[in-house]
């Protein structure tokens, strides 16, 4: 695949056009563009510019409701359920976060359960928010079902990642993980290049491990039997019963506390997402004097850091720290865009009448 | 390993009568063995009654504290820290799950983060005294350093397990797994069956794959380098440093929010083993009608479990089901203990003066 590489400001401003074109305000266009480029800048381009034709798809099938308005529709001082409206995820996202955040400040926690919502990006971006705030941030999303549960056939669940992020000195910690082995873009990766796939990342349609990347992406795309393993693999032998337990996990705070819907029906009835999401902020001076918290916590995350390393390997990584050298690495030089998205990029601007040459100079 | 049967009632007059010896309180006696034996009808056997004798010699270091007085060293309406005093790690998970309810009871959520203890017993356990209040249940400890960061070849994260716990129908969810592929004592059985050990589920001393169950059990014992990978496994490939985020989050909530100590350092000083804990209630009522909710999530474990099954398996389990199973098979077949195990609780026996034979008839 060819990449061109664009700065960050023209890949900007071009996003902000299009979502301006098609309808959402000012501050919602800065929201989803920021959330969008903030995948690119930490090097995770499955959830980067490449989503605009997804999302643009998604416009068009009404499945995202320009104009929504999440309403709160169960609340207490320590928690939030929001109903999202059909609306463009990263700014329900955001608009849920916040709404965790100015709990938290008030009582210490907050839980904000969402449900009728659509894909919001990258979940460390939310939990990065509450971080930013000097709070412990944690976000979760179900996703279309794609993971099969152990010793099943049929995917259940999404990949479903589990997002937490706490204040520390050098690089604030942020995990963004999803709870499969894999998430379905590193399978295409390896359709695409032919390879076979590492043994117990993918289950055929029997429930059997598959190394056909291949046949793994034809039945996701077909909605046939077979999917993703959960992280821990399938069987039971490296743990995949964990994963798959992680997976509940993740609906349970999702789907379930918001009175939503449970991966197994996300994209299920046409013209809906119906994705559920959480987000928690927790005010760490719960626990004693922030400052001294955050000492610590830096100090054992350099101890880990500092840990010996396996022979052949010079450096152990705190969650975090790849994205944020990506990030200012990618401020400089720009972000590299694949030709297939440039592409997809030129037909959405000529959907809007935005001359794409003006923006990217191509 | 030979194996003997005996009722559950005998072993419980067994083992009251053994803490009773050491000096615990009657109450006391009673956490500390319904624990235990938990987990033996759990079918989890590593930590039952296998147990005793390490806890014998604990106790007989001073490691734990007959007496101890656990105190709130920090506290608001939904949290606190709680000096656990050396205490015996089951009597302080109970005290320290009770007073998560009791601020769940009133604010909707209790966490509580434990330092200066010990071994707890099963995580589950406590994840699951919120659940029999129809709240939510969540629980995690840290424990001594056994597992490798990704890319690292020295044990610094615990196999540090996160149970979670919510009420459902016809059996209650409880997840409660270990943050590492296995535990140690999985490695210890494939030793003792000299087979090698599948791929993936430890590193030497040099942090490479090792399959060799001998080698890698004789490092964590003469606390060499090397030991068990994260979930996920050794390196990246399968998802393994999602595990050892995973086990850092652990540390988090324990060492770090407690100002107690992270798995690097617990077991370290002599004397100390400084373990520490979290647990949190939640009451799911903050997000719309219990009823309901508890309805909408039976239907979805409903919904995995009669998903197609993969071909050669008849069944998918949800998270708690296989120890509610055990547990009733157990309570009327009896236990199963290991002559080793038997052997040691002679000595116990002797130790206290208490003659095994009117016990267990042995």
């Amino acid at each position: 695949m060819l990449y061109q590489i664009f700065p960050y400001e023209r890949i900007r401003s071009f996003c902000l056009k299009v979502y301006s074109g098609y309808g959402f305000a000012p501050p919602e266009c800065e929201i989803i563009t920021d959330i969008l480029l903030c995948a690119d800048l930490f090097g995770i381009e499955s959830h980067g510019i490449q989503r605009l034709m997804r999302y643009h798809n998604e416009i068009g099938d009404g499945m995202v409701k320009i104009g929504a308005q999440p309403v709160i529709v169960y609340e207490t001082p320590v928690s939030a359920v929001l109903d999202a409206d059909k609306g463009m995820g990263q700014v329900v996202g955001v608009h849920a976060m916040e709404l965790a955040i100015q709990k938290a400040k008030k009582a210490g926690i907050g839980m904000v359960s969402v449900r009728n919502s659509n894909h919001y990006g990258i979940a460390g971006y939310f939990a990065d928010m509450a971080v930013r705030e000097d709070l412990m941030g944690v976000c979760m999303t179900n996703t279309e079902a794609i993971a099969v549960p152990t010793f099943g056939k049929k995917a259940m669940l999404g990949t479903s990642p589990i997002a937490i992020g706490l204040p520390a000195g050098p690089v604030n910690f942020l995990f963004d993980a999803s709870t499969t082995v894999v998430t379905r873009g590193k399978v295409e990766v390896y359709n695409k290049n032919e390879k076979p796939l590492p043994e117990g990342w993918a289950v055929d349609a029997d429930g059997q491990n598959s190394r056909d990347a291949g046949e793994v992406i034809y039945n996701i795309v077909k909605k046939l039997n077979g999917g993703i393993a959960p992280l821990g693999g399938s069987g039971e032998l490296h743990g995949g019963h964990k994963g798959y337990g992680l997976g509940i996990i993740v609906d349970i705070f999702t789907g379930i506390l918001s009175s939503g819907m449970t991966s197994n029906h996300v994209n299920v009835i046409p013209g809906q997402n119906d994705i559920a999401h959480f987000f928690m902020a927790v005010d760490y001076g719960l626990f004693g004097d922030k400052n001294a918290i955050k000492e610590r916590f830096s100090a054992f995350l350099h101890e880990l850091r500092e840990s010996p390393k396996a022979d052949g390997m010079d450096r152990i990584y705190i969650h975090g720290e790849k994205e944020r050298e990506s990030e200012k690495q990618k401020r400089i030089d720009g972000i590299p865009i694949s030709a297939k998205t440039i592409a997809e990029m030129q037909t959405i601007a000529e959907f809007h009448g935005i001359k794409i040459r003006e923006y990217l100079g191509i």
